[in-house]
């Protein structure tokens, strides 16, 4: 992995402007951002993509879409709403994966909760494809299922692509501080043939968290996951693209994010 | 689930001593208990037992064996040393299980930490069988990988039994808060045939936690957890023995422990 395909997911330095992020990309060499959709609201996802165009940035992903395990139909239809439109604002960015945070156990089932979960990515995958934007399911870390994702492992989100038949324009995202832990990660990467992942994310687990269980995520380089061999492992699986490094951490946050971008580069390059 | 299958984990209510252990499940019913080390250390197990014994209560498991993933072949032959003394502690105290919490992740070696803990068991395995007590593989919950346990779902322990090749005194200990987040759990709890299952904890999953990762539990009927479903998943499984109430949890720690426990015996009747 060299430092071309680094991407930085903003929400590694939140407190940054899309305009400010951009200038530190353009001095320290960063080719490509995942922007969080809060980022380029301000400006629009339109104006955003064509700030970025213009300063020569691509785009590996935009952060986030999911959330379909509502309640209530209501609450379910808003959901799809609210898909539909940031699968517009990826499409006006030109960022071509949503990455989808697919939503919490809920009524204490987590199999009905996972078909809810099938329902909500069902209704929305045919304005992705007119879109030209691909879904992807990132599975979350096991101890974010009550709050975030019933989908918590690379075997989870393959299977669902498979079930909803569509590989063309829905994949699996791997986040390393999510999935390192389990057993079968290795065989489950394997399994997922013809281009299925299609987004990459490394932070590290350290222990203890660095913060809460969403923002307690570890620098490369801190902490108890061999980022070399899965790196291996997601490329040997097919994916070619960009590593996005996203360390929401209590920790960093509260740092410079200067500090933190200069402490990217040199882990990224040294660890992953 | 019928109130004569609780069994009561002294971590429940930490600050009591075994006598007193003894003397509130007298008072309150509970006819089993399942004590860790720590417990029965003042008085030894031999003497412990026959507290037990002359109280009329019996015993689920002893908490607990494991550990077996240090980096030094010295560090692994004290980890083999002390689990072979806890399966004498087990044997005085008349405890039929053993519970392993099996050692966490090292050298950031997921694959290889898991070798480790094989090759522990199998080091103690025919002592284990000598002596008349199974050893129980608890999968520990994911976010505890790189600090307790690299064995972290209920189908990684059963592959763990099947490649040890002694079901009659090795099993798995299915523990609630560990394993309710894995949406293949019912089919690995249907793959765990023969007596597979030797232990059942209960307790619940709340967000937020109410403490550390470890000590983070909630109350039966407080979280997210079908504890209902998953006492029949673990019945289908063949398994009819005790239901241990392990409540490790800072915030029931800090409340007065016969408190805890009239809490811990209404929400065992209406929740488990």
């Amino acid at each position: 992995v060299d430092l071309a395909r680094l991407s930085l997911n903003t929400k590694t330095v939140p407190t940054l402007t899309l305009e400010e992020v951009i200038e530190s990309c353009q001095r320290l060499g960063i080719r490509t951002v995942a922007p969080w959709r809060d980022t380029v609201a301000p400006m629009g996802a339109a104006r955003a993509g064509a700030m970025l165009a213009d300063a020569g940035l691509g785009l590996s992903s935009l952060c986030r879409g999911g959330m379909f395990t509502a309640t209530s139909a209501s609450g379910r239809r808003k959901a799809v709403e609210d898909n539909l439109r940031a699968i517009d604002e990826a499409a006006d960015l030109g960022a071509p994966v949503l990455v989808l945070v697919c939503g919490p156990v809920v009524d204490r089932d987590v199999q009905g909760s996972a078909g809810l979960v099938e329902d909500g990515i069902a209704a929305v995958l045919q304005h992705a494809h007119d879109s030209g934007v691909r879904l992807g399911i990132e599975p979350l870390h096991p101890m974010m299922a009550a709050d975030r994702s019933v989908i918590t492992r690379v075997a989870d989100a393959a299977l669902l692509v498979k079930r909803l038949g569509a590989p063309e324009f829905l994949g699996v995202v791997v986040d390393a501080y999510h999935v390192w832990w389990d057993l079968e990660l290795e065989r489950s990467l394997a399994a997922v043939t013809g281009g299925g992942i299609i987004g990459f994310h490394v932070s590290d687990w350290g222990s203890p968290l660095t913060g809460g269980l969403t923002s307690g995520r570890a620098m490369m380089g801190d902490g108890f996951i061999d980022l070399p061999s899965l790196s291996a492992g997601v490329e040997r699986a097919g994916y070619a693209g960009s590593v996005e490094v996203e360390v929401l951490s209590d920790l960093w946050w509260d740092r410079p994010p200067q500090q933190v971008l200069a402490t990217v580069i040199e882990r990224f390059i040294a660890h992953v």
